[in-house]
């Protein structure tokens, strides 16, 4: 498991969709502000000072063109960035020195990013339902669901899982009353039917 | 009705939820991303040139310290920042600069900024659940529900209503078709209960 500090890699990037980042950093960094993990500490990294979306949005890198070795849990949006990335050996090898993060978390295509990087092989994993076929050879089997956890790496479905797989993990990190009381806040309504979901198993 | 070359202000400042913002700013700028609206256009407009969030996210404007009447669509998203801005006459006198706009729409605590800015005088509204009391004076009723349309005015609920009231208002600006489009690229399966929205009617 994480330690009870958590720290995060929240990795940023150009072309990026900004709903897969921010809709997993709002209930992950409710685990500080709302008090439940006070000492959980984040940063956004990027090889950039800048990360610009696709469509004229812009947000800063807190840490960037450093490796990513220091942290617990490394998160990987998506976007249309991912396609020319995940060939980009400068980048993988940046995203590579993550290698140490217990977790490694991706929402949309930024599994392609993780699989790009070597992390998902060998193991189950999702992406936009879209990219299936992009995903197949980075990984052993593509499951069709919105949230695979294969323990050590967890990946989601398109953009909007991004706030349910962000719920998931608090429940992971703070347990299930921790995970209502910051839906509540959220104020999210929504759960995923079960189905929808793949966890570690027998 | 709204021009088919809409102009959107996405309103940024210090302490807002960037979930408020981002999560209506993807369904409504996936209108061009997507080839809907081809002549959309917007700006994300502050008082300053950097918004910082209440937890150590920043993103950029485009478009800082100038008046908003250039609008078609004035977005409003909350934050702990608008506890201290609802009582600041020089962001009111700002925000009140798009008042000419023909459509006014907040996520959560953004509606005391418009209530602050008397844009919600004579109206029903609504804001995140637990601020219910601190919209009271500003508008004509609170009304406990995720989406209120007052037809010039759109008030949502909290955080991730954005969402909601953003693929709402896809479906107001370029219709069901387009919006089911949309939800479906944003991999949204959620629908709200039809008894959590108030629409224009007799």
């Amino acid at each position: 498991m994480l330690p009870d500090a958590p720290r995060i890699a929240f990795v940023a990037y150009d072309r990026m969709t900004v709903l897969d980042f921010i809709g997993i950093y709002d209930p992950l960094t409710r685990l500080k502000s709302m008090g439940f993990l006070p000492a959980l500490t984040w940063d956004v990294c990027a090889m950039q000072p800048v990360a610009r979306d696709d469509r004229g949005l812009s947000l800063n890198a807190t840490r960037f063109n450093e490796p990513l070795g220091g942290y617990d849990l490394l998160v990987v949006p998506g976007g249309f960035g991912t396609r020319t990335l995940k060939d980009d050996p400068r980048f993988l090898a940046w995203l590579q020195s993550a290698a140490p993060a217990k977790l490694k978390v991706s929402v949309c295509t930024g599994a392609l990013l993780l699989g790009a990087a070597g992390f998902l092989r060998g193991k189950r994993a999702t992406t936009h339902p879209a990219e299936y076929d992009a995903l197949r050879p980075y990984c052993a089997e593509v499951v069709a669901r919105r949230i695979v956890d294969e323990g050590d790496v967890v990946t989601a479905g398109g953009v909007t899982s991004a706030i349910d797989v962000g719920l998931y993990l608090v429940e992971r990190l703070a347990g299930p009353d921790v995970r209502r009381k910051i839906a509540r806040r959220m104020d999210y309504p929504y759960a995923m039917p079960p189905d929808s979901m793949v966890t570690p198993g027998p």
